[in-house]
């Protein structure tokens, strides 16, 4: 079902140290931060050669990220996503399989303009999941 | 001085169910699982289109899976590996930046036979970092 991994999401309580140690101490170039506000986050995007990083801080009230970082005080990997091509059919597939999918269980447009889903941790090894149509 | 990300480890306490879990529901090929007593691991690898994800389960004593598991009964990301060409000059420039390379301080040689270090998530946003030499 799923395809190519589509971005690892680290979050960070300072989004500036954490551009910081990417840009000065692993050498990586970073985009402008963005703004949005939509999903609580404040973002910035580093290309890799294969896949996409995301550094995330929490962006006004209600942001997703909080729980995390009330759990995690120095940030860590928040979620990973992977692609898929169509997300009403994953969905379909998911929930014969079992897998709790977050929310109402209906796709919305993430943070890349495009449907996605968050499947629960407990049925993924711990691991947040998002599912991106691509 | 990062490249491609190599490889996402997810660390689990039980890893027949997380074969299950990634192969009946998530639909990937998996490997077959491979021993590792000098890693303190059993692995399986799972070949996306674009990066691998390896599934962990800790093997024999000490292994470095323990403290992890503890903390994340269910289990969740261990690492993320990033690639570099030269692991001594990466050694260099990060004591010079002031990160703490785990262990010695020197590369080792690593799961895949390669010249690996772990970088100290106090300085990556909590997140555990390996770097391996390709």
């Amino acid at each position: 079902m799923i395809g190519k991994l589509n971005h690892i999401a680290i979050a960070t309580p300072n989004l500036d140290e954490a551009i910081k140690t990417y840009k000065d101490i692993l050498g990586v170039k970073i985009s402008t931060p963005l703004d949005q506000l939509d999903h609580g986050v404040k973002v910035v995007f580093i290309e890799l050669p294969n896949t996409k990083i995301e550094l995330l801080e929490p962006l006004g009230e209600n942001s997703p990220l909080e729980n995390f970082l009330e759990k995690n005080k120095k940030g860590g990997i928040h979620h990973i996503c992977f692609e898929v091509k169509e997300i009403n059919s994953a969905i379909l597939s998911l929930k014969k399989d079992g897998a709790t999918i977050l929310g109402d269980g209906k796709a919305k447009i993430g943070a890349h303009g495009k449907p996605v889903i968050f499947l629960h941790p407990k049925d993924f090894n711990g691991t947040l999941i998002e599912l991106e149509e691509v």
